[in-house]
């Protein structure tokens, strides 16, 4: 890593042109001195591409990818337990490196500009905690590169399949950063039970929650109470994201009404990425009203699905796309839910591209925030603490 | 024009390794004798990318786009009236040449592998015919580059703005390819007088239909009645499509099933260029059950919206996304949309990648359609009437 790096002819936000100077991977205020300049910096010249704070992908499962692979026919049914088998299925024959196809994920993440990936990881009773071991090691093999934080997710139920709950326990004393959870009442059976139980954890361990939440409308409306009676009496405020909440886009107006003040009396943050063929929360609308709302790539090219890139950029535009923003203020708000949004609802210290922040930060060419992200050009530059690690559109780690 | 093209190394349809050999504007079955290549022949390595028909833009508005120009904010209120108005103001006051700007989006959708365009141009009383002549001199400067079809469009309406119909009879008269008509109930308050204006127009001059609906459920439903009714009556089975018709995917039940009926006696098609904020039509449904289907742009980067680039197969991608499409066999289902579906809507004699077709394709690296489709990488090469019209991700006319 440079000690100094000058970033000339580069317009933060889509701003005026300058130049971003970084020390000992902070940024700074102040230009390098002439003497510094010629002996002990890194000059790179930005020619004029938008600066942006490193892009966080505040939702998905590299433990899942096939990213890297080559392509894997998908063929599973319609239902959630056709989805569910043909993964175990497919993992099973396949005998995947899951430290190898996390790392495929984070690398393609990196050169699209993401610093900050929030990832759910199996814990189930067949693998039991090797995904979280193998993620956790990648974890920190590549901390000076990307920033990540482990969600132990009990994808295939924990109520329903007995040893689970202890292994999310385990999951989290062995270093999962958060407890996750995943539709209470429509696979779980028992909603005060499964809930119960995540909550249990994490205030055990002191960590936060982020529960997938598919249920649809008034199902999902009850979860979300629960789920904020839970946050309020343990005072896990501001620490608790829901994360896809399709019901928060069918619910009537006086529902919704009524679950945004739950939302932001717990101060419960909402993650959505964009689904293509679901209601999902109407983020505008909530931004509005004060809730914080991330996003991210969710799974990328697994047995569940064949989308994907871990491009941020993308997901700002399917966000736009899908909630009938037009509007150059409208396409901004997806550029903040893909930056201050997730580092918000990640709880990141030092994140930004004033003085002082973490050097976390990206180039991409382009005019307007707005059409950086219609065009989502090559990303030129990804920085992460002062370390490059892309260019021209190639990972470097 | 090389006479005759051997393009090396390429999977048609994303199947086998072969050669295609291309003579006079032909696909060949034979490939060249040895003394011909050693002679007079353009050989290509295709380097293994996939071989597909030329991609078939079906529904587009290539005299509004801003594709090319600085970027436009987009600031336009949430109304139709506000959006039409905001469209008069910003192409009155940039004052641009409705050629140029056609070209613009006519060389990136080249870029990207598309040999044939439908476009809808506006006809109204302001401009009058000048922007149906516009792109009519557009359409056979490039007519060796690209295949255009011009659809009349009263975009501002016709029977609420007097005038308007003797103006689209004009623009038939002038060449245009087709009369186009826009939602009979909800904006042009008279949906038998609007349909009959241009059916007489279609009947008069022996042109096909391609009208813009937009209106929701029921009362998208009646137009299309009304619609059907007048093609069995006026014999225009096969050349009317409907675009949008956002009503089939807002209907019951039942009531898809009648309206299917009635599309596939009128042999009436549809397209849809998934939306994504509204209910759009249930596209495999519709497929299995025999309606043509095909897709297109729409607007790009207008004063209509921000998004689009001209990437036929970014919208195959999309319609996939918005049908919860995840296999493999779906994914091949947005592939033919745009390019067989396309081409039938079309009307095209010669289409396709068999011996006898028009070499009119296009080289994308891939392992499968599938994968083709979700990749979206940089074509390598598009071929139009046996010219070289693009290669390497740049645009060659």
């Amino acid at each position: 890593m440079p000690h100094l790096m000058l970033i000339k002819n580069v317009r933060p936000m889509a701003g005026d042109l300058t130049d971003v100077c970084v020390r000992g991977g902070i940024i700074e205020a102040s230009a390098p001195a002439p003497d510094e300049l010629a002996n002990d910096t890194t000059v790179i010249d930005g020619h004029g591409a938008i600066l942006l704070p490193g892009l966080v992908d505040a939702h998905t499962h590299i433990d899942k990818t096939f990213w890297g692979l080559p392509w894997q026919r998908h063929s599973a049914g319609p239902l959630l337990i056709d989805k569910i088998e043909n993964e175990r299925r497919l993992l099973r024959e396949l005998n995947l490196s899951t430290y190898e196809q996390g790392l495929n994920q984070v690398r393609q993440a990196i050169r699209m500009g993401t610093t900050h990936i929030r990832t759910h990881v199996d814990v189930e009773t067949e693998g039991k905690l090797a995904s979280i071991e193998a993620i956790q090691k990648l974890k920190e093999d590549f901390a000076d590169s990307v920033t990540i934080q482990i969600v132990a997710f009990p994808q295939r139920g924990m109520l329903t399949r007995p040893g689970t709950v202890e292994l999310m326990d385990a999951a989290v004393a062995a270093g999962a950063d958060l407890v996750g959870g995943i539709d209470p009442s429509s696979m779980e059976r028992d909603p005060a039970g499964h809930l119960d139980a995540i909550f249990s954890i994490a205030e055990r361990h002191g960590v936060g929650i982020d529960i997938h939440l598919h249920e649809p409308a008034t199902l999902g409306a009850f979860s979300i109470e629960l789920i904020a009676e839970r946050t309020n009496v343990l005072g896990l405020q501001g620490r608790v994201n829901i994360s896809h909440a399709f019901c928060l886009g069918m619910v009537d107006d006086a529902s919704l009404g009524a679950l945004t003040e739950l939302l932001l009396e717990a101060r419960i943050s909402i993650m959505t990425h964009a689904p293509g063929y679901v209601a999902f929360p109407p983020i505008r609308r909530l931004h509005d009203a004060g809730v914080l709302i991330c996003s991210g790539s969710d799974g990328i090219r697994d047995s569940w699905g064949p989308y994907g890139n871990a491009d941020m950029l993308e997901k700002a535009m399917m966000l736009g796309i899908r909630s009938n923003f037009r509007r150059d203020e409208d396409l901004e708000l997806t550029v903040q839910i893909i930056t201050k949004g997730g580092a918000s609802v990640m709880g990141l210290d030092g994140y930004g591209i004033e003085a002082g922040c973490e050097a976390d930060f990206m180039l991409v060419p382009g005019e307007t925030m707005a059409e950086a992200v219609v065009s989502r050009r090559a990303r030129t530059l990804v920085v992460k603490g002062g370390k490059i690690v892309a260019r021209d559109d190639e990972c470097l780690v």
